[in-house]
């Protein structure tokens, strides 16, 4: 008889957003009558920019003419895309990345999850605590977290890093050695970053302790100060120890459209062997190329009036986090987050439980945000807004916030 | 110091068509002035059926204006195409398969590969033989099939089903019980296939002995005879023992525009857990969805238009199967295959290797084919050709064959 991977079984509950995503459901259809304005799930509002519209509507066309048809995609990505982020996200801000280190993917999502699958199965992992769920739970699919303590919300088998308040939202660096290190800058969910100087020590932690850091940089089209890095490669010597997750859902709004790269430089061995040839095999075997079409919008995203009406929107976006931001303070609110990134992080008024902020939120300013214990055990006693609303429902959710 | 998943060390050279590609480009490299035709890799080579450019030109429109715009598709994929799915491709065919047991994703060639993971690491797996080398090679990197043999091209630990000429390529029920059985019907590499009540007899020894059925079903848009089954849920108790991978690339010429989707009907369990709730689980936590405008390309696929276009381009693509079937014949090869799938199995003549028929075949007719030895041992001896060429490269093709 067949067996199943019983690492799922130890997986508590449904994927975050899958959760909130039912409890409104719930909610809406008690009360049919109530607007509810969603600034829960990191989703964006805008439409795509036009110039990136016109890129898709020709890529369209070329896929219905036999002359300029594209059939399979190569397993890296086209040229033309992996050119244009090597140039545009690297090269241009000094970092030596070369097109072929970088793989064109379906979302930071997907290869935020999967790259795991490329290191021993008994590898130690270490994530800051509040933490995206998926790189947490990718490695409990995978077996290598141990036990769940419902009660405490931890892995025995994991290192938690926590960021909160108390230490400014920088993680500090564990006791015990990790082997893979995730670290999401600008931060999700916290909004907070670090400097190129504190990056720096991170990069030098790892490549001093034979450790690899899984770099998420979705976030990193919304850093507005000077002193924060962009990439980590903007960091010595993190070629021999960082692999890096793009994203094209946050500063392009490409949530629906589906487009992503990891950086994976060429110097990032262990012993002999390539992570850079592994991770191109994993692609060769488990994967197909984005769609054309999309890379098309990809590198539309480039262009000079898709970089000028992208910046518009980041904009745009960066407009609410200051609404959401000021507004929460004149209620009464401690917040962090919201200059470098889309995430306000407040902390819940009068002792209330993540969860029990989520529910007052929901049934009295009929809100929606992200319970902050939902981010790991440290995000007790926060809550995650989000800034991708569009301009009029974020003004009205702060007013109905105000007025509680 | 972290380490590397081993078991991707354990894989000999590269994937399959990764090396063929190697080869050709070294081959045009150095001979500029060759027209090299290929009908090695299943690519299709006819643009994107009108129904369904139009379908994506509108969803694209949608996509830039901010009252029509998605973002985060559903986990599962949207309703419109899970229920055009369920409608057309089961219900139509009495096959009870509901719209929320479809799972849409970017490809069948990502769900063959994931779908190992929610099964134990211990699964014994068989596969034909020759076999699509996705499903070996992603249980290869799972650390499940033993030790390689490279001298016989086997491994250690995976049960091989050989079939060839001699069984008539219908693969016959292992000694040992296996856990995960693979099948691809109508086969790729050999273009055969199995009648309804041959593949009857799998399930039936599916559900006698606790094993699943991975049944792929990328190429049921060519069965043209009556008795070939389109779905595995044509067969009585498929249900509780197989999961079904179907692909767009080859009905509706989607390699480059990327969907698929993959059924796990409620009934399939292992004790009381449900793999369709183990496969959402994965699906939330490590995929976020098939982009909007491929998902409504997918639903015009089974539209009044689309259906009667992609009518005519599997006609179109059958008539080229005929042509380099008679081509062969007419040039003394045994041939198999062709009649169901788009697929033609030959055997090479003068006892060549396969590989040395893809050298004799690409220097002297510049013709690139796909070695069967590639696919597995019993492939040796053995050579693909594809009929997604178009119709006059084709003709040129067997043209320059029948003049060896």
């Amino acid at each position: 008889m067949f067996q199943i991977n019983e690492n799922y079984q130890k997986l508590p509950g449904s994927y975050l957003f899958s959760t909130i995503g039912k409890k409104v459901a719930a909610f809406q259809e008690a009360n049919p009558d109530k607007d509810i304005i969603r600034l829960g799930i990191g989703d964006v509002t805008q439409p795509i920019a036009p110039a990136i519209i016109e890129a898709l509507h020709k890529a369209v066309d070329e896929m219905g003419n036999a002359a300029t048809f594209r059939g399979y995609a190569p397993d890296l990505g086209y040229e033309f895309l992996r050119s244009a982020i090597a140039k545009n996200d690297y090269q241009a801000r000094g970092c030596d990345i070369a097109a072929d280190e970088i793989f064109v993917s379906d979302g930071a999502k997907s290869d935020s999850a999967n790259i795991q699958e490329i290191f021993a199965a008994d590898s130690k992992i270490a994530v800051c605590d509040p933490v995206y769920p998926v790189y947490v739970d990718s490695n409990v699919m995978a077996g290598r977290t141990g036990t769940y303590d419902a009660e405490k919300g931890v892995w025995s088998n994991v290192i938690y890093m926590p960021c909160t308040a108390e230490n400014n939202f920088i993680p500090e660096f564990p006791k015990e050695t990790p082997d893979l290190i995730y670290l999401c800058l600008p931060n999700n969910p916290t909004g907070t970053t670090l400097t190129k100087e504190q990056l720096q020590q991170w990069v030098d932690y790892a490549n001093k302790n034979g450790a690899v850091i899984i770099y998420d940089a979705a976030y990193e089209a919304y850093i507005s100060e000077a002193d924060v890095p962009h990439t980590i490669y903007e960091c010595e010597g993190a070629k021999t120890c960082a692999i890096e997750l793009r994203s094209f859902s946050k500063n392009a709004g490409f949530t629906g459209v589906r487009l992503g790269c990891t950086v994976v430089p060429k110097e990032l061995k262990c012993g002999d062997v390539s992570l850079h040839g592994m991770w191109a095999r994993r692609h060769g075997t488990k994967f197909n190329g984005a769609p054309y079409i999309v890379q098309r919008a990809g590198e539309a995203v480039y262009s000079e009036a898709g970089k000028a009406q992208l910046k518009e929107q980041v904009a745009y976006y960066m407009n609410n986090a200051k609404v959401i931001k000021e507004g929460l303070k004149e209620a009464g609110y401690t917040v962090f987050g919201g200059v470098n990134a889309p995430y306000i992080w407040l902390k819940t008024p009068d002792q209330m439980t993540s969860w029990e902020f989520f529910d007052y939120l929901l049934e009295n300013a009929n809100v929606v945000g992200t319970p902050g214990s939902g981010f790991g055990p440290s995000g007790e006693g926060y809550f995650r807004l989000t800034a991708f609303g569009n301009y009029e429902n974020t003004v009205k959710a702060l007013e109905r916030i105000k007025a509680l």
